[in-house]
């Protein structure tokens, strides 16, 4: 059950990949009452702002205000207020992962106490930094528990679950579905935020098609047609609990 | 949540399968009020009946009789009654699946209805009848839920989630350990099933060691120090629902 | 090159597989003047005309009437005559593979001399049909080029290319994109084609949705932006040629 | 250690088989001593005589003579004598497996008690007789090692070693070489007997070219250069043992 | 259709690899009249000239020098001249990737604007360095693609088809033969191309052999007799185009 | 055959990883008199040492110097003595690889010129250092055969057989248990190294059912009912041999 006791930890490689991926679930959790936070790691300026240095005289500064922007823009519609999230601004394409990285991710979890992290998973054709956050988050979480790794003013924090977005060409990324959340009553909202990327036209309609595509398969594998839009996730390991779901 | 409105359906190959394998995840759904069905497709009587053969004069018809003891011992302990068990008798090794038997497996998914059903994966080395039961019970559970299958005295019944049992050599057999349901407040009803199988006392202690390796990855993956004894299943095709599990 | 000397052979399972999943390749065939000839299995009438069954009284010889108009209408869309059509009217969900239809099928295959196979890939989750047919397909692929399968008042055919249709949820079913065919300059035709099936109106929208995602990774790949919609294929084995394509 | 007390049991689903993919291991075997039977399934005269079917006037009877002469003269220069062998005539292209024949081969299995079975494995692109068979000696092997499957005259046996022998295109076969078998010191015998088989020149070529390039990984995997000729297999399932090998 | 319009970009982690593993296919793309550029990363004088080593008194340079000339030399008869090659002359075994090295084939990437890359796949056992080229190329032409990676001087390049090279050991280095490349009419330039590598006769023969194997495959994929020799490589995502190939 | 020519080089990321999962081998090669070499990069101070850090004013030395006695204690029981033994006392959690690291590696496979070395297999779920050291220690043994990579004072070694330990979660780590090792007759010696321990009393036991289960399996797949405990372990590339084994 998700309430105002679930901590949930959203850690994006570039500005928008929490949009078009993980949207749905980021406005479910939001909407019930769960504590999200959202980390953004880069603002995507040299790897997914093509549209943007189109434009004649484009300077990197700029670039990255309008992603800002935008990124403020669209977490606003998925229910996130400016405290919830934090821009980390490291360079993209390629993102480097060093020592003073990996011990600001661990102490960032360790903070949270986060019970879900929802992050990229570990293969994405044509993105090699997704694939870099994707053991970069991993490699923090399993630092995060172990109390032999001392960080002043920390203290561990349990195992959290951990959910890989869905890759832009899911097959050619071995990419398995294993949990399909149905985004329909949040779906508003989802449609709302990725408005806000506005010169990305093309991945708007995209990542509307994959919800509905999604959608389909939910209600395919439950039986239940009340499922409209959905979002997939893999999960990194097994779930263990009370139930067979 | 488990409750009486939730409908498990168990198919066993042979006497014993739905205890070394679910035997908790059965006194678990039990317990918490769930109409729990059980179809033991054969004895085992060729297959997995080793040391009653070793007995000099030993017969085919008492073999069938201890089993059948043996087996409804161990679903009593489990908390099932006879009248949730049905036993059709096939002969095993190999066990042969043809129309007639795909229209009964058919009619008592639609008359049981279950929202899960429990068997066994896709793979498992050394036992060719776990395999093709899994492909029966799968075809089955696709034939249920379509209304141009007509079955006089019958009607469709919605998707079931589908579980694999953990085969006997996990590795060899490409098992992949979906869900670890914790078994510890039914662990003593699970060893007493299990001991209701004399003769088979190697597999006793075998699936008593599994359970304690799976309680310890279930601890591992969720952070959570209260498992003791666990149970591991694949899932046959991905988890839908309203929260990221 | 396609041209009035290339022979293609659509096999499909049910009714309406080969517009699904392949509408836009045989209008393309077509287009360019190739001689494409479609085998129809079955109409899919227990397993794939859920629809059909609700309405009150509905008869099997009704349901097939239906499917027939309507399978026949969407292939005109699609270019093809009657000529070009057989239908086997097989008994689907299951449908059984025997040495007749073995016969069949090489008898057919030699005939055609196909260079090019389209149907079922080796996975299909939900629908065994699919993959029965497509083993049959492969099978008979490799009789029909064994000249020691004597078969009166037929030759030998070359070996074929044989590509598999997207199954519908391509993740749990292993689905390789090997191919991802344009066909944005007869999609007009497949849409049409699809409207024919007007009782399945969630999968017109469902394959609608699917050309457009195929046409983004059509884009992507390659860097050729006039790619609006495609279709998606797994290779049976691998493509030979003087040159890297 | 090979010595007399080694039981080896081939089985080669076509006339050629043993010999293209373990000629080398069969004359190692003999030539240190163990006792090896072979079992040929079938002649191969539907799918593996394409250069005798080509002759004018061609008859099955003739084929099946043509091909019985050329395997027993390729069994002699492996050192295998008729009392070694036996054919049991089963049509190729499909072969079809059935209860007789499980029957039949599980008592061959108990009669031989062999330590090490050789035949093909799982997959085999373009074979599908290879494929059905690897499942047949399988599930004989297993039904031979269990005292309930009663077969009067026959004592069970103890579960051998399964090798199976690299297919025609190991890549597209998911072909792993788990073992590299040295056969330098038989190679000559081998040569001999891939020349048995006149009409299929390519074959011996190929088979020969093979035997090289195995060569090589034999010597790369272990630094051993007096490795010349080699053949790979796959297991069927671990390596049990007192060493690490 | 290969023509003086097509660009080619070849990247070889050591002083032979494309020589072994794609001489047939650059003399094929030379002799169409393609463009064909290739980079050499390194002599390979630490892992790969073990023969030149065994001289008493070798030194590196000496060791490059003899590479350098068996390279140029070997490339001529493929058809290359001296302005097409260049030599990076970095470290081997291992080959270190930096930032620097990254920006320099990000730039010859969008200098050549290649519309075929051919390069190391990505897995190759027993050889770290050309998995480590494998990513390195990918993820330049990946950067060389988005014009956010500002680059002084170049254009971005349009996405490139990348092809990967047959691993030494296929199958245990997970290698899929997705194109197989008829190279039987300039099959004489690469044996002359491999000849000029005298130190290392062993891989002379073997790759010989590998030749004839793959023509083997080819015509058995295809049916075409004509092919005998071939190459094999793997594609690093799907084939995009107007037919089915 | 396991005699005083065979020696075997062990290395282990952290203080335990040596026993958990290869306490039997090692015991068993001491006890056939092989000369085995054990490398322990580091103390798992950090990762591995979590009910350490549970004391009140616990220190890193203090940490270290405790793990330095329990595996000394447990090497002993195992039959190993301090010049067996090197502690690199890298830090772990994560575990830097570096050139000189590498270097130092290289020197000691030359140095020992093992037969067989036993390290972490390339996968291992929720251990990212028993990743990093899986690749160091081939990419080492790679470069020990190089006669090119020239480090003063060495001379070259023979390729080593390598083998991968058995990672804790072993299915969600991709792992294959190609050789199962019998260790009946050393595991006395096993358990008592496990109980130096103390303070991992959970792991204890676990590794104990292990051994159990591996010897179940060991029968199984051997009909050898002798094996009482086992352990299981991946090869890193084929076994070339004279037999199949």
């Amino acid at each position: 059950m998700i309430d105002s006791n679930t901590n949930v930890l959203v850690i994006s490689a570039h500005a928008a990949d929490f949009v078009w991926r993980g949207g749905g679930a980021i406005a479910k959790y939001v909407k019930n009452g769960a504590n999200v936070q959202l980390v953004v790691l880069s603002y995507g300026a040299r790897g997914e702002s093509n549209d943007l240095w189109n434009i004649e005289g484009q300077t990197l500064e700029n670039v990255k205000t309008t992603r800002k922007e935008e990124l403020l823009a669209a977490a606003k519609c998925l229910g996130l207020t400016e405290e919830n999230i934090e821009i980390w601004d490291y360079q993209d394409y390629h993102m480097e992962i060093n020592e003073e990285r990996m011990e600001r991710l661990t102490r960032k979890i360790r903070e949270v106490k986060p019970h879900i992290i929802i992050t990229h998973g570990p293969r994405d054709a044509f993105n090699p930094d997704h694939e870099s956050v994707s053991k970069f988050v991993f490699d923090a979480a399993v630092l995060s528990t172990s109390n032999g790794v001392r960080l002043e003013g920390t203290t561990t924090a349990k195992q959290a679950k951990i959910f890989g977005f869905e890759p832009h060409q899911s097959e050619i990324s071995s990419f398995h579905p294993d949990v399909i959340l149905d985004v329909t009553d949040v779906y508003e909202q989802k449609k709302a935020a990725m408005a806000c990327f506005g010169a990305q036209g093309h991945l708007i309609s995209y990542y509307g098609y994959k919800a509905e595509l999604r959608g389909n398969h939910a209600r395919r594998c439950s039986g239940n047609n009340s499922y409209k839009q959905a979002e997939a996730f893999s999960r990194f390991f097994p779930l263990v609990g009370e139930e067979l779901v």
